[in-house]
C-alpha cells in the first residue's frame, strides 16, 4: 500500500499544476489545461510556462512551480523530454505531491541516460511519478483527466466500477472511448508507460484498496518487479477480480514492445502460469477485456459450472451450446419438478429440455415463465437468456420482463441480443439496468467462463451437489 | 446445377401466390403479403385463404390456388402444417413452378409422418419445395422476400455481394439484421429449416452459379447428402469463398439440433476434415463468420502469409503482432530500400521497423507516405493499417488518405479503428469506399489468416519469394 497516498493525490488533488501550459491550441500542455478548466475541475488550477506573461487560457499562470508559493497536491508535466529533469528539480523544491509525465522521448527511443535521470529524481525528492510517454490518469468521479486528447474525438464512458489501467496511451483511450457504447462503467484510468518510479505493482496496490473500483483491468506489455506483482495480483485477487491482457505474447509481438515502452515482455508459459497462480484472469483479445469487465461489474459469482440457455432463436441456442463446451462448461439436466412446471407454461411446440427454444412468438410471458422456473432450478448455476428482437413475438415487454427477473435473481445471468437499430434499443434498456448485453452466444458464454474460473479462484463454488 | 432454376422461379419471379393470407396482422400470411406490397415487388401477387370473400389487403383474392387460372411461379405457404400436404396438391394441379413452406410443426416437433408427405408431393408434382420450418428467400436486387418479420424491427442490409444461407430462421434474421452495421452488403439469403427437397446440396449449386453472388456464407445445423455436398463444395470453392458456421459441434449442441431441424449434425471432426478438404473456410463464432464475409466481399487473394502492420497506436500494434503469429501468420523484415523510404518520411522518434508505430500525432502525411513504402516492399503480402481516431493527429484526412491508397492497391488491406460516435463515422467514411474495418487488432489477424487459407486453396501463393 506504499502508494496509495500518492495516486490519491493526483486523482484527487485538492490543487493542479500543469507545466507546459499553452495558449497555442496545438500544444499538448493547452489541451491538458483546457481540460481542466472545461470539465468543471473544482480544485486550484496553476498554469505553469517558462516564457509565461502573466496569463494562460484566462489563469494567472507562473514561469516556475518554485512561483507558486504554495506545494500543489498534482503537477502534470507536458514539456519537450530533455526539459523534464529541470522541472522535476523544481518540484522538488516546491514539495509538489505528486507528478505526471506525459512527455515522450525517453528509453523508448533510446534516451536511457535521460530517462534514469527522471527516476532518480524522484527518488532524491520522494515524491511519487507517473510516466514518463503516458496519458496519466482520469477520475471519473470528480473530473480529474490529464489526457491529452481532444473532447470531440472521444466518447466519455459513464461512472461506473470498472477501473482500467494501461501501459500503452493509445489502447487506454481507444478502450475507453469503446466502453461508451458498452453497458458497463468507469471508475479510475491510469496510463504509465515507461514506469520509472509508479508501475505495475503500485497501480494494483492503489487499486486494490480504492472503494470506487469493483472491477480491474489492466492492458500490461512488461512486468519489471515480476514477483512483487504476483504478490499483489494474489492479495488483490480475493477481493476483487483483475483482469489483464498481455502485449508481447509472441516474440515479434515482444520484440515490438521493447521499441514501444522499452519493457521486456517476458515468455507466454511464464506469464500464463504466472496469471493462473494469482488468480488474473486472462484476456486473449481486447473484445474479451470489455467482455470480461462488463460481466464482473454486474454478476455475482457463481456456484458451479453448469449453464442453462433459454432462447426465442433455435439455431443461436445451439451455437449457445456449443460454446458452453467448447469454454468447459456444462448444460444441466432440469429437475422434474421444472420440466413439469415448462410443460405447463409452454405451446406444445416446445420441447422441454435445455437449450430451452421457446420458438419465434416467444412473448414477455413465455420469458417470464422460463426464467422463474430455470432460474430456480438447483441444477442450474447460470443463466444466458438470448432475446432476438427480430422475431415475432419479442418487443420490450420482453426487455422489461428480463428486468424484472433479473432484479431478483442472485445467480449470474446473461442475455444475448444481436441486430441493428430496434435491437440496439431494447439492449440499451437492458444495460441501463444492469443487465450485461452481448451480440454473440460465443461472447456470452466465453464472459460465463471467465466469471467461472474467478468464482472457483474466490471458493464460491459449492462443495457438493 | 438441377435445381437451379427452381432457385431462379423463387429469387425472380413473375408472379407469387401467398398461401394462408390475411387481413389479421397478426398471421404470418399476413405479414409475407403486406411485404411484398410494402417493398414495392413488380410482378403479380395473388392472396389465397380458403376463407377468402374476395379481397385481402385491398387485393383480388382466392380460395385455392386452383382459382387463379394461370401457373403461378412462386408460391409461399404459411398454413397450419396438417393443411400443408392438401396445398401442394393444389400446388400440383396448378402447375406452381416453385415452393416454400415457411410453417412449423413438422419433423422439428415429432411429426415426421406429416413432413414425409411433404417430400412425397414434391416429388409426385415436380416441383421444388424449400422448408418446412424456414424464412424462405429474400433477394435484395428486386425486393422478393417472405421473411415473416415486422420491418420496423429489422434494418434491411445494403445490396451486396454476400449471400447467406442459414437452416435456422432465427439466426439468419439476425445476423441480416447485423450485417446493417457493417460495411458490407447482401445479394441473397435463404432459410431452409427442415430441407424435406431442396437442401444444402442444391443451395450451394445456386449459389455458385448465382452471378449476384460473390461470397456464401452458411449456417449449417447437419448435412443430409454428406459426400454431395463436399463435391458442390469442391467446385464452389474453386471460383468463390464459402464461409460456414457449423452449429451442433459439440454433443451437447448436436442433440440440441435435433430437436431444432430435425437434423443429424455428425462429429466436430468428420466435418473439419470435410471443410478442410472441400476448401471450406470454417467460422468458430457468428463474430467470425460476418468478419470473414466483410474481407472476401472486398479483399483480392493474397500472395503469401506476410503482414505488415502500420499503426498510431504502440499498443495497438503490438496486439496485431501477437495475433498475426497467434493466427500462423508472419511479419516480415523490411526491404533496405522500403527502411530508407521510410526513415525520410517519419520523424526521429519513429522506429523503422515492423510493426511501423508513426506514433500518436502521426497524420495523414504519415499514413500516405507508411502505405506507399510499406504496400511497395515486395516481402510484404497483405496490411493492417491501425488508425486509432482518438489520437491527436487522426481526423477525416487519415481516412480519406487511406481510401485513396486503398483504391490502387492489389494486396489485401485492412483497417482497425475501435472506439464511440466520433471513430464510428470515420468508419462509415472507410465502409462505403469498400475498406474493410475492424474494430479490434485481434478480428482483423482473424480475418487475414480466413483470406490467407482460401488464397492457398486458390493457388493464388506466389512459389519462390
Amino acid at each position: 500500500m506504499s502508494h496509495y497516498s500518492s495516486f490519491k493525490f493526483m486523482m484527487e488533488p485538492r490543487s493542479v499544476a500543469v507545466v507546459g501550459a499553452s495558449d497555442n491550441p496545438k500544444k499538448v500542455g493547452h489541451i491538458i489545461l483546457q481540460n481542466f478548466i472545461d470539465m468543471g475541475y473544482a480544485g486550484k488550477i496553476y498554469p505553469v510556462n517558462i516564457n509565461s506573461t502573466g496569463r494562460i487560457a484566462g489563469l494567472k499562470s507562473y514561469k516556475s512551480l518554485r512561483d507558486i508559493g504554495e506545494s500543489v497536491d498534482f503537477v502534470v508535466i507536458a514539456v519537450p523530454a530533455e526539459v523534464v529533469p529541470s522541472v522535476l528539480d523544481d518540484c522538488g523544491a516546491a514539495k509538489s505531491k505528486s507528478v505526471v509525465v506525459v512527455s515522450g522521448g525517453f528509453a523508448e527511443v533510446g534516451s536511457v541516460e535521460l530517462q534514469r535521470q527522471l527516476a532518480d529524481k524522484a527518488k532524491k525528492y520522494g515524491f511519487a511519478l507517473l510516466g514518463p510517454n503516458c496519458l496519466g490518469v482520469m477520475n471519473m468521479r470528480n473530473h480529474v483527466n490529464t489526457m491529452f486528447l481532444p473532447l470531440y474525438k472521444f466518447d466519455s464512458p459513464k461512472l461506473g466500477g470498472v477501473s482500467f489501467a494501461s501501459q500503452s496511451g493509445a489502447v487506454g483511450s481507444t478502450v475507453l472511448d469503446m466502453v461508451s457504447n458498452e453497458g458497463f462503467g468507469i471508475a479510475k484510468f491510469i496510463s504509465y508507460g515507461n514506469a520509472v518510479d509508479l508501475d505495475e505493482v503500485d497501480i494494483l496496490d492503489y487499486l486494490a484498496h480504492d472503494p470506487d473500483t469493483r472491477v480491474i483491468i489492466f492492458y500490461l506489455e512488461g512486468v519489471k518487479r515480476g514477483r512483487e506483482f504476483l504478490e499483489a495480483a494474489k492479495r488483490t485477487t480475493k477481493v476483487k477480480p483483475v483482469v489483464v491482457i498481455k502485449g508481447g505474447m509472441s516474440p515479434a509481438g515482444a520484440s515490438a514492445v521493447r521499441s514501444h515502452t522499452a519493457s521486456l515482455a517476458g515468455s507466454y508459459q511464464a506469464y500464463e502460469a504466472a496469471f493462473r497462480q494469482s488468480g488474473i484472469v486472462q484476456a486473449d483479445s481486447l473484445d474479451d477485456l470489455l467482455d470480461y469487465a462488463k460481466i464482473f461489474e454486474t454478476e455475482p459469482l457463481s456456484k458451479g459450472p453448469s449453464v442453462a440457455v433459454i432462447t426465442n432463436g433455435g439455431g443461436a441456442g445451439v451455437l449457445a451450446t456449443d460454446s458452453i463446451y467448447d469454454n468447459r462448461l456444462v448444460m444441466p439436466e432440469l429437475e422434474k419438478e421444472t420440466a413439469a412446471t415448462l410443460r405447463k407454461a409452454m405451446p406444445p411446440i416446445v420441447n422441454i429440455r435445455l437449450p430451452l427454444d421457446m420458438a419465434g412468438d416467444a412473448d414477455d410471458k413465455r420469458f417470464e415463465a422460463a426464467l422463474n422456473a430455470i432460474g430456480g432450478d438447483p441444477n442450474v448455476d447460470m443463466i444466458i437468456t438470448i432475446a432476438l428482437f427480430q422475431t415475432p413475438g419479442a418487443d420490450s415487454a420482453v426487455a422489461a420482463s428480463i428486468i424484472n427477473y433479473k432484479a431478483g435473481i442472485t445467480k449470474p445471468l446473461v442475455v444475448v441480443s444481436s441486430g441493428g437499430s430496434y435491437t440496439q434499443a431494447h439492449r440499451r434498456m437492458m444495460e441501463s439496468s444492469n443487465v450485461p448485453v452481448y451480440s454473440s452466444p460465443e461472447q456470452a458464454a466465453r464472459a460465463l467462463a471467465a466469471l467461472y474460473k474467478y468464482s472457483k479462484t474466490r471458493g464460491a463454488i459449492r462443495k457438493t451437489k
